[in-house]
């Protein structure tokens, strides 16, 4: 059997690098020699850089930076953690004297604005760089288009939108949040052949392979929060941690909870290894075991005033928390519900080459039950993944007129 | 986003070949040059010319074969159609005189038995061929291993089992039914990404994509029958022929309908198109519709005594009608009844990379539902296909110690 060449999307800009340079016979980037670099390839370097960072950078976008002087590579950065400095200040360092007269590729818009760190437009300006080739113009209000605009009044030349797609991409949460105010919702399902997710009787373990799951955990890892219904910590009493070679980052739990049905010896209750957040409604907040949830130091949020929790407004308030990215691993009914109010812009399905059948096995996507197989709801850019005998489908949800942002 | 590589089974010699020219940066087999060529590569030839038949030589295995005399090649060959001359006879009649001390590759053993032709084992030794290489031993008992026998007999050197799986596997339904009696059983399904066939109303257009329903009419015209169960009949009144580009062989179309429920008004009825043939029950055979139906020229199989069709028995029947290779259609219950019975050999998914969602959804495999994820039914030597944006899962059922022949 031949390997797909197809690489998960995050890995697919080192890839398409290394296929540049295998194309050419050599061993490295540097090694490709006689041919004049564009701007294309300094932008996908810098995108490299960028996405070196990912699971590391937090609710910060990842960010990648090359300086050239006469064709050469002079300096080369990245932002490696929230707080700490920004890429284009890596990379003019790394230059020093020699950034002047040079060119700085970035792939987010730098900032013009004193956040945790100084101005990057103001480093740059104080290096003598000359011309400034930016991927994506930052949507963040404080930035978006000043940071250009300030660099253009000092005289320097600066081309935008070089890679602008996939600079976006890089920070698909990034960029959703800042321009929704909510998190970017990402399912994450993993199914037999036939779709199903449990057999009758609940048992799930397991669908997928070994690979397969500790991908989910480094997709735990990269996703700030992860979302499961009530029913799911009833029947699986799952931990929702990451377990990841390199000691990865625990996402913050969110649990779908209307009535509180929570157990109280549930693992996601003890909040000494991660935290855990219960989105219910305004009759439970109310209730005894609110105050018994909030003693174990589980934060509630009041989500609506009606029988359910109200989506719409959960994400809104997660937004507002400053959760970017939000990983939703069912079960069935969040799932469904999720995906008819059209709250979901990106589905990961892993598919295990098994077949369960039955009836009353249980599917990836609960209710509602459309009527026509036309009133599916179509992912588009698509790529598939490979992870031994599993096959991973990742989609993005086609946006519909109808679409609630 | 990047092409997969991964290819069809049924066309992964010609990517093989394709691959090992590609690496030397030459545009056809015989530019590789300077190499000595092996066994290997030569039989890999033969594959690949038989291969090319594929769909043309009816119950006939496809078989190919290769001359070369001091390292040329000096002949080639493949069977094309049923009642036509084998590969071999076609590969010896152009290499004429050259064949002398020559080699011959053949992926099938040679038949030592008159059939519809003379032995392909007399027309080898009448040329003066020296050695022949051979890929499978021929499973059908009239063969079996006496075709190699003659030709050691007379002195040639006989060496076998060369690429022997891929030669198997290139006649996989033909093998089956020699050492099974049954015919080769491939249960085709075209899913959403959370495993649906239809919406609750039982609308089903279109699941998949053009490509892939094209791909389904191919794989019509390379099976002898199709199958499926009464309840598909009834709810889409489907044609079930191959409209296929090239204009394809319609298989032969069975429906299982255990109390003989077929609409006498069903598009498949009517046998000017092609044959059709409906598997029932005793009692269902001894009823007024049953001569009704084969007054319209449909073939009535009694498939056992019970409420309900035999699907061994009705096997082991269609088997000795000598079709070789049958491909299930569904619906659910049929599928399911199959599966669970372990009677399919090969399962070919189709996978739309949409979400239908809803409980009363139909899924593509029906009861009985199994209590553990463990008792999933596995797939192995799994290979992919893409088909636009569709994926298409190809694998085999695992054999159990359980698994009734």
């Amino acid at each position: 059997m031949l390997p797909l060449t197809q690489m998960p999307h995050c890995l697919s800009l080192f890839e398409d690098a290394k296929q540049s340079l295998t194309a050419l016979g050599s061993g490295s980037f540097f090694m490709r020699g006689v041919f004049m670099k564009t701007d294309q390839d300094w932008m996908k370097l810098a995108l490299t850089l960028a996405e070196a960072t990912t699971g590391q950078t937090g609710s910060n976008p990842m960010v990648g930076a090359v300086v050239i002087n006469d064709g050469r590579l002079v300096g080369q950065g990245a932002h490696l953690r929230r707080g700490e400095a920004h890429a284009e200040v890596h990379a003019l360092q790394m230059a020093g004297e020699r950034a002047r007269g040079g060119t700085i590729y970035v792939t987010l818009e730098p900032c013009n604005h004193h956040g945790q760190t100084p101005p990057c437009t103001e480093a740059i300006l104080k290096t003598g760089i000359q011309r400034v080739v930016v991927g994506s113009t930052d949507p963040d209000s404080r930035v978006s288009g000043q940071g250009i605009a300030r660099l253009q009044q000092a005289g320097l030349e600066v081309k935008t939108h070089v890679l602008q797609e996939e600079c976006n991409r890089l920070n698909e949460a990034y960029f959703h949040h800042r321009l929704t105010g909510l998190p970017f919702v990402t399912l994450k399902m993993a199914t037999t052949l036939d779709g199903k997710i449990a057999s009758h009787t609940g048992d799930s373990r397991w669908v997928t392979n070994e690979i397969s799951r500790e991908r989910v955990h480094e997709l735990r890892d990269q996703y700030q929060a992860i979302l499961v219904g009530v029913q799911t910590v009833i029947a699986d009493d799952p931990e929702l941690t990451t377990r990841f070679k390199i000691g990865g980052k625990h996402p913050i739990r969110i649990i779908v909870d209307s009535q509180l049905r929570t157990p109280f010896t549930a693992k996601v209750i003890d909040v000494s290894t991660a935290p855990t957040l219960i989105c219910t409604t305004e009759a439970a907040m109310k209730s005894e075991h609110a105050e018994q949830f909030q003693a174990k130091g589980v934060q509630l949020l009041e989500c609506g005033a009606g029988n359910r929790v109200d989506l719409g407004l959960m994400l809104q308030q997660l937004g507002k928390q400053g959760i970017l990215s939000l990983l939703v691993e069912g079960g069935g009914t969040i799932n469904g519900s999720l995906l008819a109010e059209h709250r979901v812009q990106k589905v990961i399905a892993f598919i295990a080459p098994k077949i369960l059948g039955g009836k009353r096995s249980l599917s990836a996507i609960g209710d509602p039950s459309p009527d026509r197989m036309a009133d599916a709801i179509e992912l588009d850019q698509i790529s598939w993944e490979q992870y031994g005998n599993d096959l991973c489908v990742t989609g993005y949800v086609k946006p519909t007129t109808s679409d609630e942002k």
